[in-house]
């Protein structure tokens, strides 16, 4: 295993990862108003026309378009308004040369009509008391198809509407209802087995010894899982004990998808989490190390197409590398190839920052919002503590080939 | 009502929105491990120091810093190790001058030490098969203070550490659950009544006969207020008759914290959603038209401290719409002054697009990803139709005093 002692580029990394899970989760046939933030695992056509019938954009009276033109103000077309077209019902008024029916916004088209002027540009012969038919004068001629929506205009029968490897969002439910879809194939939810292990972690509900401090991570990784459409499946605390780490991870593996151990941060745990990982079974870790600050000695291994990470004790650092592996695997396993753009802003740098090259750095920073975007501001401080991440809005990346970032440069912030 | 034939441009709406919803919604206490996207309620201190003991942030030894003063490569200072610090326990040993203790990373330094060395620094003395007491040779001086996480120095005792009106973020569940604070106080998730009103609306599940659409709005909307945290509450499709909008109205207002009624887009339509939201009560309609392009014909009220939205029947104008005032405010019935920022981006723009001074316009916009940033590359045709934004990443916002955006132009994209 040339890998294992390789310190990989973040994005290298994250391609080795992919390589070897080429599994995406099986489907599920759900009701679409319950496939927010699901992601579709086959492409989907539209039964039928979107609109079926032809719309009018407008208020105002649906008309040949032939017979207003040249009308202008000083020189109005007079119309006969026939009739009117209800809401919700076929227009089965007929109009001959001459003719014009009432027509609301989002009303059906009668097939004798080609245009609809708005109400805007007409006035009613003889005032406002208008009792079917009655004469109207119009100010403005209009085209052919003008404030008309189209048969097939909003998408065309058997188009093609939605990918598969799609993340459904408000949108796409309501274009799924639209054409009367009323469930969707999805991809199942992640599970994803959370374990901490450690012989100073304990349960965060209980009293914190000397040398002892509360689990974390389990809980802030249960979050981001979450956020990425997982379910997190949070496992107890493991001891620092090779034979329990193995049982538990062997455990965890069996009724989940994907598992993530918050390794512990002393060389011997991470060695102990490596061997644990290789038993596991194949292909077993692929990396050991990523290019990055803060992060540098995770673990990503796959066994048996479910993905595996190891990741360092401190919060910062875990949480970094979860949204660097964990994050877009978890949207992997359920078939998209890119996460969504939502947690990832670009913002105006204020004020320089040093940094290694050949490493990918982040660095704390709070998000000023101005006139025309935002501005990152570092928060300084150990970027080891919890609290460093409580009090930004995201983390400034610093990418691998720069030696820091200048004033007024324009960076990539991820929020977390 | 001067204001109700007034447009008014869209942040004057928002504001004018909040100076009458001056309410929060009550507090209830939970498991901070189910407070994901919730919002505080109360301003929360730390009831102890983080970290609760001095921690070595590396695997080395724990020193006293002067006896490594002037060691380097050529002149090491040599030290006897007489004892190794347990994960998970009180440090216990005691060093003499000239004593040094292994340290794993997260360990509590002992009362004795001032300092850690890591151990890349040190070499054996006598090769690896150490057995303590045994003596090492330091390569480089430490300072007092060096490789420790000091007491207090995530957070002190009594520091608040998060504000009322925080919205919950996996690293902040951590930050509580570090603390061992296992409850929180956060605002009730706000219950949002939807109504979709009109003839020629149906059910999605309905085959849609001439005339009629199926009810998405419903749905989009639903999907914008899980997202902001709200609860939706979808009711039945509404005829366009005054007596029964009106008595659904108030039934729904009766058992929701905010009301939002799709309220068609005929003229006729949104007058009888005015007067409908007038008789609900003080002080009912604060706005009827806001200056953005789609979703002029916005109504914005407010019922005894319950934000009521009146929103335009096309989709895009509602989503639009929502996104304006329905969203910011479920944030606000949370007690948050600002919605969050994973909404928004700004990208550079991929061309020229014209606009209409005095007027926010929204263009439908796809974002590629390059080296530096986003890039926003419009996506034109009718911008009323629910696949314009099924086919985009969001909108391209034109400020209210621009005539139009350059190419190249730094401008701010809303993700829907």
């Amino acid at each position: 295993m040339p890998e294992f002692f390789n310190v990989l580029p973040p994005a290298e990394a994250r391609l080795l990862l992919f390589e070897h899970m080429q599994h995406v989760l099986p489907a599920e046939t759900l009701a679409v108003t319950d496939c927010l933030g699901r992601v579709t695992s086959a492409a989907i056509h539209a039964p039928h026309a979107l609109p079926t019938f032809r719309r009018s954009t407008m208020d105002g009276y649906a008309v040949r378009a032939a017979d207003t033109y040249g009308a202008s103000g000083s020189l109005p077309a007079f119309l006969r308004v026939i009739g009117e077209v209800p809401m919700g019902a076929a227009a089965q008024v007929v109009l001959s040369p001459g003719d014009a029916a009432i027509v609301h916004t989002g009303g059906m088209i009668p097939a004798t009509a080609d245009a609809v002027v708005q109400i805007e540009l007409t006035q009613t012969v003889g005032g406002e008391t208008a009792v079917l038919p009655y004469e109207i004068e119009v100010f403005k001629s209009v085209a052919v198809g003008q404030n008309i929506v189209q048969v097939g205009e909003d998408v065309g029968v058997n188009a093609a509407i939605l990918p598969a490897g799609h993340l459904l969002r408000p949108q796409d439910l309501g274009g799924l209802l639209a054409v009367g879809i009323m469930q969707v194939s999805v991809a199942r939810r992640p599970r994803v087995a959370v374990l901490a292990t450690g012989d100073e972690v304990i349960h965060p509900s209980r009293p914190a010894g000397p040398g002892q401090i509360r689990d974390i991570n389990s809980y802030t990784i249960a979050g981001q899982v979450m956020r990425a459409g997982g379910i997190p499946l949070i496992g107890d605390i493991i001891p620092d004990d090779f034979a329990a780490l193995e049982r538990a991870a062997l455990a965890a593996l069996s009724s989940a998808d994907m598992l993530v151990m918050s390794a512990g941060s002393s060389v011997s745990v991470r060695d102990m989490t490596v061997e644990v990982i290789e038993r596991l079974g194949a292909p077993g870790v692929l990396l050991h190390g990523v290019a990055t600050r803060p992060g540098k000695p995770t673990i990503v291994g796959v066994v048996d197409n479910k993905p595996v990470l190891g990741l360092p004790g401190n919060p910062v650092s875990a949480m970094v590398q979860f949204d660097m592996f964990g994050t877009p695997a978890i949207y992997r396993l359920q078939g998209m190839i890119q996460p969504p753009k939502s947690g990832q802003v670009w913002a105006r740098l204020s004020q320089n920052i040093a940094s290694e090259s050949g490493r990918e750095d982040y660095v704390p920073a709070r998000l000023e919002e101005g006139e025309d975007g935002f501005t990152a501001v570092p928060v300084f401080g150990k970027s080891n503590l919890i609290y460093t991440l409580v009090n930004a809005d995201g983390l400034i990346k610093i990418p691998l080939n720069k030696a820091g970032l200048l004033a007024d440069e324009f960076v990539e912030v991820r929020l977390f």
